[in-house]
């Protein structure tokens, strides 16, 4: 029996777990889930011979050093910001590591250690980063192999409700961590290449300077730039490439509301507002608007953002309620994001029933022997439901798939690694087919920015 | 004879040494003019036995120790952040210290120790601040003693181009350091009370949201908000004021124009341009633009900030020449507002025969006997030359002032200080008058926000 340590029960693991007990009587598993709430952990395991839930609060040293000891492997499914413990231990006790984060600085400086163990800490295996790493490598790897030279990367996700549940005017839920969404873009100009010039953008223009993308099937969305879209282009290879663009997507309209937002101020998250707890959700609007003694707040907004009433950004806002003089804030020193995140949990928590979606767009240019092409490679995945979301489905099976092939010898990378090698993503992506999680590629006429076909 | 050590020969220094040298032979004065550049110090020296210039590198702690041990008061016009060094030395040897920088934390941490050894740390003793808390502090002092409650406080300051060179699109000149300018504002939201309501203002929304002043004989003037309006309520004891308000005073328009700058990203200083060193003007101002194959800068720009090409706002733009293909930003690992300054710096230096002019806007509404009333009170200072611009003088002067005070025993408050005590500001208030800094007050109808007379 090969033991997989598996710690933190959170939003992805039920979908990774369900993977790995339906592949234990094959492969010869045991899991054992941990989590600081025993129950988040129980609920996961279920009643099966092939798991055990347990306690286990990572911060204390002891039974954490021993589980990691007792396991073959560990999947870390905690925040992004507790992995490096693990990681220690997983060093110490010789073991192979999963997440699907992000490569902390931290994580970094035990590359070399884990090599010279002959170990895998394979990171960024989820969806994003994960599947777009690999879904991106394997068409840029196919164009090299073939000689082509790229030219233009483009790459797009966003984290929808799925059309059956979009029954509101912003075309939005939230599907994940809502204070992501709301500070999303904040923290510096966002950065990227278009035809060989850098270009930057300041947070309060982010949303204004949207690209249209068509998904066949789906129709239009939209998408605004990353912080740093440059980020990848030496691991990817892309080095010398004109354009690099990477994006988040929404429905067609949400950017141009959510700007309302920004322009106000009301998605700061950097000061805490003076009696916040106290504050009605119309105080909340009032704090950004000029005083007057006699104009109501909801002219001074139309006023400050030059709104018409027949425009549907005004709709928009009163959809969320944001005027309601009885609705209190209740949340002591908050900052301007921890209130608007409130507001908008309101309206735009997922209800239980209710269905996620993941959309994913790459746009791949290149050119071989003077000729230039295009490829377009898009992925929609639907959520099955509370258990089975898109989020989930997309960050923990590629997290289980990396794991049990790592446990079965079938990876040989050591190191701290990130899953853009062939070896590695080929048959990944290939069993995400399987479970629905399948690009769609199209040829288009290269046209870069610079031909318009005037 | 009594020495005075002068540490820093700085912009405005030359105005504080000739103060104190015309008091000299009155009050038995010998003043040490010390820099890290001797000819700096020898420039303000003179010729005159009265004063000795000397070379001193305050980071060598021997000499700087030297030098303020034999000191009978010392004087630091250093940059903010190099006063505790001296301050800490100043305690040691038992000197009164006087600058015309904001209170540090270091700074304010010697309060005990420099009262419980009858020292007097004078700081805020400048123009602004300096001049503004003593001539509001007067008013606000005199309206208390007559028996009324604030109601309103709003302090306006300005450092400008007098009206005589005042001869650019903008109106306006670098008369201090530019970089403050062009960082202006940044750093989190402006926040203040109207009203009895707390407001807050994002940064690119600051320029937009500002308010017109009139001062006789000069015309009209526009204001931007302070970060922080509320930071010296408890010190000012306003505590239950309805409305208080600090801002930046600027000809009308300047603002508007501003704007440009801030909503293209341009005054940013939190990240480096790749290639700033060979970059352009004209490269500069692009890459905060959409790329286009077809359409020039020009008309992105204009697109961009829905500028029509007969509007004002055009012909500042291109007052500053900053589409200018062949200048070369020269500067490597550059910021966007170290780029920006440079491209001001060409056209904005105040040449050396040009004036610059300190205004300064103070309205006081307050209550007596349920009426109510609004005092303004109003200065301007315009600059003499090159040594006495108006903004030496308003610094120079009132640190000047009470440096000799303070030796000559007549101020008595020991410990941290800044001016907001009658026996402090009162006679400096008066003697600053003798000079040309004077305040004009009027009586008007207090409006508040609230009265409309509709």
């Amino acid at each position: 029996m090969r033991h997989i340590l598996i710690i933190g029960a959170g939003k992805s693991t039920g979908v990774l777990v369900d993977y790995l007990v339906s592949k234990s009587v094959e492969y010869d598993l045991h899991l054992t889930i941990a989590d600081k709430q025993l129950s988040s952990a129980q609920n996961l395991a279920g009643n099966n011979e092939r798991t055990t839930a347990i306690e286990l609060d990572i911060f204390k040293p002891e039974p954490r050093r021993r589980q990691v000891k007792e396991a073959d492997i560990v999947i870390s499914m905690l925040p992004a910001r507790y992995h490096i413990e693990v990681a220690r231990d997983c060093i110490e006790f010789e073991k192979n590591m999963v997440t699907a984060s992000y490569v902390s600085k931290e994580m970094q400086e035990l590359d070399q250690q884990a090599r010279d163990n002959n170990l895998i800490f394979m990171n960024e295996i989820g969806v994003d980063p994960g599947i777009d790493h690999m879904s991106a490598m394997q068409v840029i790897d196919r164009i090299r192999d073939q000689g082509g030279r790229m030219l233009l990367f483009e790459s797009f996700t966003g984290g929808l409700v799925a059309p059956q549940d979009d029954n509101n005017l912003w075309n939005y839920k939230f599907t994940w961590n809502p204070r992501n969404v709301v500070t999303a873009g904040q923290g510096g100009a966002a950065k990227f290449i278009q035809e060989g010039k850098y270009k930057y953008i300041p947070y309060h223009r982010l949303f204004r300077r949207t690209e249209f993308l068509d998904v066949e099937g789906y129709g239009r969305f939209e998408a605004y730039a990353n912080r740093n879209s440059l980020k990848y282009r030496e691991v990817y290879g892309l080095e010398d490439i004109e354009t690099l663009y990477r994006g988040t997507m929404r429905r067609v309209g949400y950017s141009k509301a959510w700007n309302m937002f920004v322009q106000l101020g009301m998605t700061d998250d950097t000061y805490t507002m003076d009696g916040s707890d106290q504050m009605s959700y119309r105080d909340f609007i009032n704090s950004f608007l000029p005083y007057s003694p006699t104009d109501s707040v909801e002219l001074k907004l139309r006023h400050e953002l030059r709104i018409d009433q027949d425009d549907i950004m005004w709709e928009k806002l009163l959809e969320l309620d944001i005027f309601n003089p009885n609705k209190i804030v209740g949340i002591t020193d908050a900052t301007p994001a921890q209130i608007l995140q409130k507001i908008l949990e309101d309206k735009w928590t997922l209800q239980s029933r209710e269905k996620d979606m993941i959309v994913m767009y790459h746009k791949f240019g290149y050119e071989i022997n003077g000729q230039t092409h295009q490829i377009d490679s898009t992925m929609v995945c639907k959520g099955d439901g509370n258990r089975q979301t898109a989020m989930a489905k997309t960050v923990g099976l590629p997290v289980a798939i990396a794991a049990l092939r790592i446990l079965n010898g079938e990876i040989k990378e050591y190191g701290v690694q990130i899953p853009i090698k062939s070896s590695i993503y080929k048959p990944i992506l290939e069993e995400l087919e399987e479970y629905g999680i399948r690009f769609r590629e199209s040829e288009t006429k290269y046209l870069g920015y610079n031909d318009l076909n005037l």
